[in-house]
């Protein structure tokens, strides 16, 4: 590949800058590049390259706990882009100085987009009502503001963080609110489009399969037969139910804190402030928002994300239930069940031709395992609030999120590299279908129970099929044995 | 009282029979009297007053496990007997002798109405898919129906437990039928008019409480105020929505597995008969069952008791929330919140006066607790079923119901015994409000930020109150503070 | 059989007396029966058959919570007997009447023997400490001990239930010594019996099979191989863990908040009185009790059951690994794996022959289920004490005794009616292992690589066995085949 | 500052390529950079400046599932890198040309102290065995080694991934063993050490708090006296025995499965070479690893991360415990109970002085609930081995690992941050505590019970203190007051 001189020397320089020692003489250096700024207790250096200020450093100093993969998901973050987006609009009504609304709208709308990322370094593990976060964001918006009008970082001029930013709010409000905003947006471009792709497929596959006809199964025991298409269309039920179980409690999702204020009066907002923020959000997201009816439950409980949690808990369980069935009948490839193909993604041993390990059941059973732990860590904390504030704010939103977003993710991962490709093996299919001994049951109208059952009887004991077992005793003919025995019959009430 | 010698005779008897050394020989005499029953497997005695038969005994035989207060639920046995009316009666339609049909429909209804619960003597621990229960309720339906028409116990004539009661059914689709109707039953009859009850009751204390002005608390720390009615307002709204969140979940309750027999294909059972039997159990019980849309997930999983289940455990969280501030703001008498005063129940310490132990509160939390663990234990119930059939249900069911008995019971509990009664200790109230530092933010707006912030400093270190610290700074008189902070003036936006 | 005429006419009595409508009728009568007690709030109708008082009716009034399912745990009772016993003979040695604490040890002896238990009729749903349990244990015991010195019930003469019976203790420092009593016991003499005894069964069945050689699984897919011996070698070592584990919790279970009186302080109790206790109860029980060292950690937290609950719960993994494994290894008879041949225990299906249902895998699982949802809710409870008591002790005490219970029953119903019955489908292993293209890793020395991998590929595109393969395509002969595959040496390192 | 003209102009250039705009498009310009590499399901592009391989990538491709966050964890990776060198050691024992052992001994190194962490991108979404983590570790170390003597990456010459690096491993048995390595490393470094200091610090106040008696508080109510000490000596003993509950669940973690390779029976691997292996590690970490005993339960249960993870959510428990308290005990500062002046950290409300919010006890809360859901998710995955192979690896080790890490970094955090700068508030202490009626049980035994009971009454009612009431009701001067009612005297048996 050709490429002009002017970019070879650019991306020399890259890699030598990305390179491990390099890299880290230049964060030593970026570190050296701070400005100072102050906060109620004193002085403390802030990055220069960084929006926030100082009450999200001394957090950076006070909760270093968990590392790096431990910050509030960027999906709060966003959440909070619109909502400070949406308050600001909503205070311009009010009287807020349009220029500077202005401008917060433009930088909160930075953050909604995800172009700040990098400047909300804050781990969930710090005050229970997000406070910190709440004040991560107003520094970010107000700098970035004062930066578009020409300001001086750190100055809170002409944007203040908390007169301005904040205005009309509260952490134990706008948290809250962020939260339900990133678990909407989350469980609509994540887990809902996950779950109905799942869905969709299986339901191909159901029809696909809809004139194999197979043995069920029943305690793992060989029972009555059925299709596999019937088989499937039991999972396709499951994530229908799924998606109608979601979306029954998204209803209290919708609902918002904003307005709410401190302890959910609403002290120090205008009437009708609630109202026109929800509207606002409902706008940009084009989700039904609608302002929370009491905003003391609002601020002091989350149960509507317990709720939706537990509904995430329900689809965990359908999907363990489905994962656990393709894995078990796609077994083998000899010594095991056998009637699925599943594709093969990834080679499997170097020795073994057909071995298939089902890595995408063992993802999706893992995740369901973890969406189960999530919604207990959900559920500790929805039941722990006190008086007018619940305070496991931060770990129950991260909970939720990392649900919806490994449930919605794992259903395309499962959809796409297993389900989709999913063949029947109708020979090994026909073969343990025939050869069960529960097709015996057809006969009972005919010859009696009592002849029934000694003919099955000898096929176990001898090992053969029914049919010999029956021309051997002499019960049947060849002929008779075919006319009566039909599977296909068996398949549903007369 | 007078009685009549005889009376007196018998009461004599039945407490020298009831006595322990008595009884237990009683017991042995009963015990003696048994008839013999076969099965496929051999010889068993069946004690002479039980209606069940040897399939029962060949459990109880089999699973020694947990003992009494491990049975299987009367809810289940009731809910059997309105199933196997219900099968009955249209089994009539398509053909079963009326006189039979008639015999275990009253046979049926007895059981329906927990006349025969002695003849379930059988534990949860059993068969995954609660086979046999279902041939428990077989067997006693049977001899009672032998018994009403004058046949002998125990001949299967001329009412045959599996030909007859079980016709047109598998364990694989009654159990799950029994499960739901159980279950919608449960919570018609005591989780919802439970909450119910408590929400009426928490509505009219806050309309009782609208006026009086208390302290926030957020972090558990001093807040703005706001009215203990809005506080309690709060909570009806818990409640409120856990009647709504119980309530959403219950059209996937409502749908009845019967009609798929063993693996969901409806073998064996005739076109029309799934549909009818729903018809009849909804008729029976004055609840909206219809017939579910996919027998094969109706068997194979139990989603809906997973879903109905995390609904349950989101009423948890409310209950543990609204306890824990009912028994801390009902704190003390003098060394505690003290804001309300609960009801005294049963005499506290001999030795301390006004110690109320907040015991109501203690039940619901320790319910909220046993919620959460059954939920759990559904959860990893539900996300087990394997194939055709889910073999957890004994135990998805018994823990729902519990949750679904106990939240119920708590709940009129705690209405009758603690809500109802809990008054406002409104000097308390008063005197903590009016010390509150936080009123200084009425102030802000006459004085500015900065004088206002001398005043709760001041008052803070010397431990006065606000008025008394600003008057003493000399930045307000009397009349001014009076005017200016007015608690009643912060409870709402402007 | 014979019996007399005075026997006959006492059977007829108890027949007549016991059907239900005379039951009914025995009832009322005798409920009618009653005494008038009073305490601080008044005036109460006790039973006149019932040894317990007015603080227990006044509960039975309180807390209609459940039913009588929900009674406290019996094992409760009969360990407070235990402590009450050995409470009035430690008292006895710092001055009670000597009369008086033999009285009690007699009655306390009762309790703790079971004979009383139909006196406690209270539920777990009560007040958090199990005050009233512990009320209810005084009343009954010194009810008891009045009937044996010959006073009147009810008229706490010559045995006062708070100043006798519970001298130097106080409900706080009672229950969770009866709690602690409890749990060992049951640990001892049930769930540890319970876990040696599969134990032992386990390992005799890996002798049994040490020399059956069987493909290996892995992912669920076919894998190298190894003996069925070493596969049930897992299952013990799991099982002989489970037994480190529990054991490992018992000596922070084995310590006694007795001494602790009301807040841990051992107020109103004497010096040394907290040891002489412990000792006592270690010799009544033979269990090597002591006092805890920190009485205030003793009765504010219950972390020694959480843990004791965990270890429990690792249990629950454990067997519901193995139930898993040995229903699938057992299931077919014609469709599944079949490798293992399961005891047959009650009549499989009337038409299939050879179904045998693992009912006893079942129980187990969902006793696993259980245990992982009580051990949740024992956590939440465990979490949420205060300041110095934590109320949630009778719902954790319940949840632990039912999770030891469970476990020690179920291994012991799983062991005999299961485990020592396992037979090998040898037949079945032998085909399964010789198919399995997995063997053919043992070609890579003899025959390198990539012809091996021809081989296999050969034979799974065909459905032919590897040797056919080896031989099709004349890389082996059959000498050389039977020469160099031998599974025998693939079961362990050269 | 002054620099040198050169740093700055590395500076600058540094600046400009961090910059978002540029820094994507130097991704972009990276991602250009590719070299070509095969596997058995053809050709995939692997970025140059990596040394991870096909294999790696095509599991990128097939599991997109959560994102970065959801990377496995580093710890699992460093763990790999001791694994692998201790292999390659003894492979060289066995025979592995030295040249090849000692490069992948350097690689190994790299990767063991976290210097190529950036060549790690699968998530543990993944393969349930972890094999692709356990190839992406092969590949990283084959490359770097292939480095190190000087070949080209990729080609796999002279050091092959499979035949060198893994040689006679297997992920089955190397996964499990680099997540017993990473759980007792985090133990011993991260989790013990917190829970020690917090221990110690906690210790410390109880000593310093020795001599402030206060009030006790029961089911929230006010109950005796005890010191502040003692209160504080209960949550010594909860962190003395979590340190003990830890300790004692890791014999079972100090042994590895590292020998057992495809199925536990060490297949492929040499007689010592698991013993070897383990003894190396032990060397490598300094801790007492041992080769499990059976290895086939060490790769297809991992009971003993369920367990560690039990244990630590008794931990969890006795965190929320003492948070809760500490927090309860510090609010205020007005209406709380105000008995503890917690340290503040960050600046409270602009507007009220004195609130402190207890943000170090919400972090430790919210861990704690966390902790509680991570087990259900391990024990969830714990649970559902199957065969020869638990295939919840990833997942399982991820939530141990996060429990650990999150469980020491709150307790550092809430010791540094909090625990060592508790004071306790006294004049408060000692109000609350004089004014208790409680103190009346001292007078029992001088003036009797009914006077006693008299004063407490009065008091209560009148709102005074008891010393008040008793002299107005004429039964004590106030010198026998102060004589007879002395808290100090209640601290203990007599």
């Amino acid at each position: 590949e050709h490429r002009s001189l002017p970019w070879l020397v650019v991306e020399l320089l890259g890699r030598l800058l990305a390179s491990p020692i390099f890299f880290n003489r230049r964060i030593y250096l970026l570190e050296e590049a701070f400005r100072i700024e102050y906060d109620t207790f004193g002085e403390l250096k802030v990055p220069s390259d960084k929006y926030y200020g100082a009450q999200t450093v001394r957090s950076t100093m006070n909760f270093k706990i968990g590392g790096v993969s431990e910050r509030m998901p960027v999906q709060v973050i966003r959440a909070f882009g619109i909502l400070k987006r949406a308050a600001a609009e909503v205070n311009q009504d009010y009287g807020l100085d349009p220029k500077i609304a202005s401008a917060i709208v433009k930088a909160a709308n930075e953050v909604a987009e995800g172009k700040l990322n990098d400047h909300f370094p804050l781990v969930v593990w710090q005050t229970g009502s997000g406070t910190q976060t709440n004040m991560n964001v107003n520094e970010v918006i107000s700098n970035r503001a004062i930066e578009i009008m020409g300001g001086q970082l750190g100055s809170k001029k002409p944007v203040h963080p908390n007169d301005h930013v904040n205005k009309s709010q509260s952490s134990n409000d706008t948290f809250p609110t962020a939260m339900h905003i990133a678990a909407a947006q989350e469980v609509n471009e994540v887990l809902l489009p996950g779950l109905k792709k799942l869905q969709n497929a299986l339901e191909a596959k159901s029809k696909e399969f809809s004139e194999i006809i197979k043995i069920g199964r029943t305690h793992t025991q060989d029972a009555v037969p059925l299709t596999l298409g019937q088989e499937f269309s039991g999972y396709v039920q499951q994530i229908k139910y799924g998606v109608a179980r979601i979306e029954s409690t998204m209803p209290r999702v919708y609902q918002l804190a904003a307005g709410g204020t401190a302890v959910g009066t609403g002290l120090n907002t205008r009437i009708g402030f609630a109202e026109k923020v929800a509207a606002k959000v409902a706008e940009l997201t084009g989700l039904p928002f609608v302002t929370a009816p009491n905003k003391f439950e609002a601020l002091a409980a989350h149960d509507a994300l317990v709720e939706l949690s537990g509904a995430m808990n329900t689809v965990a369980c359908s999907l363990m239930k489905i994962a656990n069935d393709i894995r078990f009948l796609g077994s083998g490839p000899r010594s095991g069940l056998g009637e699925l193909i599943l594709p093969e993604n990834e080679p499997g041993s170097s020795i073994m031709p057909g071995k298939v390990n089902p890595t995408q059941c063992e993802a999706v059973t893992m995740v369901a395992a973890q969406v189960m732990g999530n919604h207990v860590a959900v559920t500790v904390g929805g039941s722990n609030g006190h008086f007018e504030l619940n305070v496991f704010k931060p770990m129950m939103i991260k909970n939720v999120l990392n649900s919806a977003r490994l449930l919605g993710d794992v259903c395309v991962s499962f959809t796409d590299n297993c389900v989709v490709g999913i063949q029947a093996n109708t020979d090994r299919i026909n073969k343990l279908m025939s050869e069960s001994l529960m097709l015996v049951t057809a006969l009972n109208p005919h010859i009696g129970y009592d002849k029934a059952a000694k003919i099955a009887k000898t096929a176990h004991k001898e090992g053969t099929t029914l049919k010999e077992a029956a021309i051997k005793l002499g019960i049947l003919t060849s002929d008779q044995f075919d006319q009566w025995v039909k599977p296909k019959d068996m398949l549903g009430p007369q």
